[in-house]
C-alpha cells in the first residue's frame, strides 16, 4: 500500500497509474470528494494531522506526496515503518524559496538574483541591489502565481508590501525569458535516473496554460538535464522532480523546482512510454523505471476555472479528455486534454485549435 | 455514476477507463477483494441478487457488465431509473449457446453445424447428422473451456455425456482452422458504429494465450466487421461487442460473442488511440465513442495461473505490466502483458519472448 499525502488531481492520477501495477492507495485529505478520494480510500482530516499521519505510516509501505507543502515536522518520526518519498529535505527545500535558491547555487545551477526580505528595510535594501522590476514572494505556500506580486517601478513597493508582508519573503529580479521549459526526471530507488523530453510552457496569469513536448535541441536538453541530475543525487532522491526554467538565448534559468509529478508532464500519459505518474510510483516503490520514451509529439492544454462542453471535445478523434472531478471555480485546475501527433506541425495545429476553444485569452494572446 | 455487476478485471479495467471521463463506478461482487473493489465502491453479495441490483439501478444511470452471465429475469423490472446496456435481449442470446448459434443463423454469420441436445438419445443423434469429431458444450456458463468436451471418437461420448449431461447441451462440429481471430466493435447510444482493428489469437487449454493486432487483410476485416454490424443494430446494442472466429481459408466461421469487453481487446490500453474499455464506458454513458486507430504493432500475452517475477519484466523497456489484484490459482487470469512497437517483425520477436518468459507451454507449441 502507497500512503499519498494530498488527494488532489495528481494524487488521482498517481493511483490510476500505480493499479495496473497491482498497487494499491490510501489517501490523506479533507474528504472523499477530493480527486484521488474518488478513486481511492481515504483518511479524512488536514494533512498535518500527526494522528492520521501515523495512520498512514503504519498502513503503509510508503509515503509519498500529491501536495509537498506540508511542514517537515509534521513528517518527523512518525510511527510505524513506511519510507518518505521522495525525502523530507527535497520538501524542506523545495518548500522555502530561499532554501531553494540556496540549493541551486550550491549546485551551481544558474538561478535568479535574490534576496531574503523580512522587513520593509530588507526590500528597499534588496530593490537596491538587484533591482526593477523584480518579484515580491512568500517564501512559502506559493503556487498557480499565488503569493507574488511583480514591483516595475518604485511606486509598486508600498502596495507590495501591503499585500505580502506579513509573511517571510523573496525578492528576485524579474527575468526577460524567450521561453518556459520544464525538465521531469525521476529517480529509482536503486539510483537509476530517467529524463523526460522537455517541455515547453505557457503560462498566464501565473497559471500554467499550454505544454508542448518534446521540445529543445541537444544542449538545452543536457543543461537542463544535468541540473536535475545535480539535485537527484544531493538529496538522494527517490521519485519524480521537476525543474522549471527560464530561458533566454539558450542559457537556462532555474526558476523552481517541484519534489513531485507535475502540470507540464500530463501528456507523459498518453504521450511517453510511461507515465511521469507511473515511473513515480514505480520508483517510490521500489521497482525498476519504465522508458521514459516520447510516442510522439504530444501536447498538454488546461482546463481551469470550468470544464468547456464535454461531447464536442471527446468527439475530436486523439483529443484525450481528463476530467479530475472537481467543482468549478475561477482559476482551479478541473482536468486537462491531451494529443498525440506523429508531426509537430499537426500538433502545433490541432493544439491552438483546442486551445481557442478551452482557453481564449490564451489563445489570443499566442497568435 | 455507472453500476457494474460484476467486479472482475474487466469491471477493474473499465473504471480504470472511465475515471478520466470523470464518471465514477459502483460494483456488486461478493467482496471488495474482487479486482474492481480494489478501485471503486462496491456492494457486497450475489450478482443476482435483487435488492443489490434494486440498489445499483437506484443509484446509477446504466448499469452494464463485468460477468454478462446473469439470470436476465434478475435483471427485469428493476427499481430505480438505470438504463441497462448492453441490452437484456443481447445478454440473453450471449448466455445461451443455442439462442447464440440461432442468431448467427438469422443474421446469415456463418457459424458451425450444431444440435441441441437434452438427452443421450439426442446426443446420440447429433452426432449421426454431423459427425466425429465435435464439441459437446453446457449450453449456459461455459468460459476458458470450462464446460465443453471434446469427442474425436464413439469411445469418447459415454464420457463426455457422463460428465456434462446433467445440463442442457449444445453439440457442434469441430472447425479444422488455419487461425482464430476476434473483432471487437462498439456502438454508442446514438448508433454510431466503430471497429477496432482484427486480432490474431492464440489459445491453449481452452485460455486465451496471446492476441496480436492490427491483423488480417480488408477481406478479412470486410467480413469480420459485416458480422459485428449485424449482431449490433440487430440488438439494436449499445457498448462494446466481441465476436471470436475460426478461419479457414479465408473464410470466417462465428465460434461465439461475448457482449461486453474482451480479453483480445487488453492490447487497446496501450495500443489503440481509445481503449475498448474507455469505449464501451463512453458508450454506455451516452458519449460519443473515441478513435479504435491502432498506436503501432501490438501484443498482448496473458499472465496465467501465477505472476512471473515482476521486476524483470518491469524493467524491460516497453513491456506494459497489468496485474489484476487476484490471488493466484491454477488457469486463472491474474494480468497480462502488452507491447506495442513499430512493426510486426519487432512486435512478433518480443512477445514470443515474453511468451517464452512467461507461459513456456504456449511458446513451445507454437514454435
Amino acid at each position: 500500500m502507497i500512503g499519498i499525502v494530498g488527494a488532489g488531481q495528481l494524487g488521482r492520477m498517481l493511483a490510476l497509474a500505480g493499479y495496473p501495477l497491482g498497487l494499491e492507495f490510501l489517501f490523506i485529505d479533507k474528504n472523499a470528494r477530493t480527486p484521488g478520494g474518488q478513486v481511492a480510500p481515504l483518511l479524512a482530516g488536514e494533512l498535518t494531522d500527526r494522528r492520521l499521519l501515523g495512520e498512514l505510516s503504519r498502513r503503509c509501505e510508503v509515503l509519498t506526496f500529491d501536495w509537498e507543502n506540508i511542514p517537515v515536522e509534521a513528517l518527523e518520526k512518525l510511527p510505524g515503518k513506511a519510507r518518505i518519498s521522495p525525502p523530507l529535505r527535497a520538501l524542506a527545500a523545495a518548500q522555502d524559496r530561499l532554501a531553494e535558491k540556496r540549493t541551486f547555487e550550491l549546485l551551481d545551477i544558474p538561478t535568479t538574483r535574490y534576496a531574503s526580505v523580512n522587513s520593509r528595510a530588507d526590500l528597499d535594501a534588496a530593490i537596491e541591489r538587484i533591482g526593477l522590476p523584480g518579484v515580491l514572494k512568500t517564501r512559502r505556500l506559493g503556487y498557480d502565481g499565488k503569493g507574488q506580486a511583480v514591483l516595475r517601478k518604485p511606486a509598486d513597493v508600498a502596495g507590495a508590501w501591503e499585500q505580502l508582508g506579513k509573511a517571510p519573503l523573496l525578492y528576485e529580479n524579474l527575468v526577460p525569458f524567450d521561453y518556459e521549459i520544464s525538465v521531469i526526471a525521476v529517480r529509482g530507488a536503486d539510483g537509476a535516473l530517467a529524463f523526460y523530453p522537455l517541455c515547453l510552457n505557457v503560462h498566464r496569469d501565473g497559471i500554467l496554460r499550454l505544454t508542448r513536448a518534446p521540445f529543445g535541441n541537444a544542449a538545452l536538453t543536457r543543461r537542463a538535464q544535468n541540473a536535475a541530475r545535480k539535485l537527484l543525487e544531493h538529496f538522494d532522491y527517490v521519485g519524480v522532480l521537476t525543474i522549471e526554467f527560464f530561458v533566454r538565448r539558450g542559457q537556462l534559468v532555474a526558476n523552481e523546482m517541484a519534489p513531485r509529478v507535475h502540470n507540464s508532464g500530463h501528456w507523459t500519459i498518453e504521450g511517453a512510454e510511461t507515465s511521469q505518474f507511473e515511473n513515480h510510483v514505480r520508483a517510490v516503490a521500489g521497482l525498476p523505471l519504465g522508458s521514459t520514451r516520447a510516442r510522439g509529439h504530444c501536447a498538454m492544454v488546461n482546463l481551469i476555472g470550468e470544464l468547456p462542453p464535454r461531447d464536442p471535445l471527446l468527439a475530436d478523434a486523439g483529443l484525450h479528455w481528463h476530467d479530475y472531478g472537481k467543482e468549478p471555480r475561477p482559476g482551479r485546475k478541473l482536468g486537462h486534454l491531451t494529443l498525440v501527433e506523429s508531426s509537430a506541425r499537426t500538433r502545433d495545429r490541432r493544439a491552438f485549435k483546442a486551445l481557442s476553444r478551452v482557453d481564449r485569452a490564451t489563445w489570443l494572446a499566442l497568435r
